[in-house]
């Protein structure tokens, strides 16, 4: 699969099959999550792998107010936590008032859900998530970002993406 | 090229040649960073192509302290600017606490390189930036946050990653 058509096929999937995440498949989406660049190579995340009785525990903090009730299907969930900053990133994050860190995360997380595109598993990123209630089940110091739900998909019919036109995103100069 | 060849191959390039970038594969590469997914898809940013004069005045202003020489270097570069988010994350963000646009800047910056690479293009990805003289050079409303230099890499050897161990990435329990 190229890219454009991991692009193409990548969508959050909502309903996940009881089939397991072959151990190699998910060992090859955390080497790719872990070859993806970062401001001054910092890598300010870590990541956590959850199955079993701890990802149902993950899930149910991810669904309040009737949020993201299929994430207790999923197999896998990995908890996408950030770290504290190397030095030099942290000097260049002041100096400059911008956010690397959260940037860094978010391309970990397109290499983590590319790869899992391209082995032909399915994923959800969630961002609606209970912070202290995760840190306790998984015993983390620092926040949690982001969720990632990792499997099967029970129904694999690729949606007709709605994006904004380039014509909208882009401005050449 | 699979992806996981697109994240072992794809690295920082500081060194262009004059070559310019044929324009079906800048579209390729602006395509992907378009299917890339954000939180409600917002798609909280805008991408400017900036080439020629325009791209050495960018350049310049990624360039105090002696840092980014090389991004004069550069035929195109692509300014990421951030937007206000869609009033579903921004709700989101306030109730969680979490910035999601960053994230969503980021998924869509790995999204544009991961293109790139498999375009036989090369980018790197600069923080250290004036965002002041960067919207005034191109006109822009919104924070400055990223900007990519992309063209073809005079020198294409592939450097070894230097990365942290999964075993200090990850914890699976």
């Amino acid at each position: 699969m190229n890219f454009m058509e991991i692009a193409e096929n990548r969508q959050s999937c909502r309903s996940y099959d009881s089939r397991e995440v072959e151990p190699e498949k998910l060992q090859a989406i955390l080497e790719a999550a872990r070859l993806s660049p970062s401001a001054c190579n910092g890598q300010p995340y870590r990541l956590t792998v959850c199955r079993g009785a701890t990802a149902k525990a993950v899930a149910a903090a991810t669904q309040s107010m009737g949020m993201n009730k299929f994430a207790s299907q999923a197999p896998i969930l990995i908890v996408v936590s950030e770290m504290p900053y190397v030095k030099s990133a942290a000097l260049g994050a002041k100096l400059k008032g911008n956010d690397y860190r959260s940037i860094d995360i978010g391309i970990a997380t397109a290499y983590l859900t590319a790869e899992a595109t391209a082995q032909g598993l399915s994923t959800c990123i969630l961002g609606w998530l209970d912070d202290k209630k995760i840190r306790e089940i998984c015993g983390l110091e620092h926040p949690v970002r982001l969720v990632i739900t990792l499997g099967y998909a029970k129904e694999e019919t690729i949606r007709p993406k709605k994006r904004k036109d380039l014509s909208e995103l882009v401005k050449e100069i």
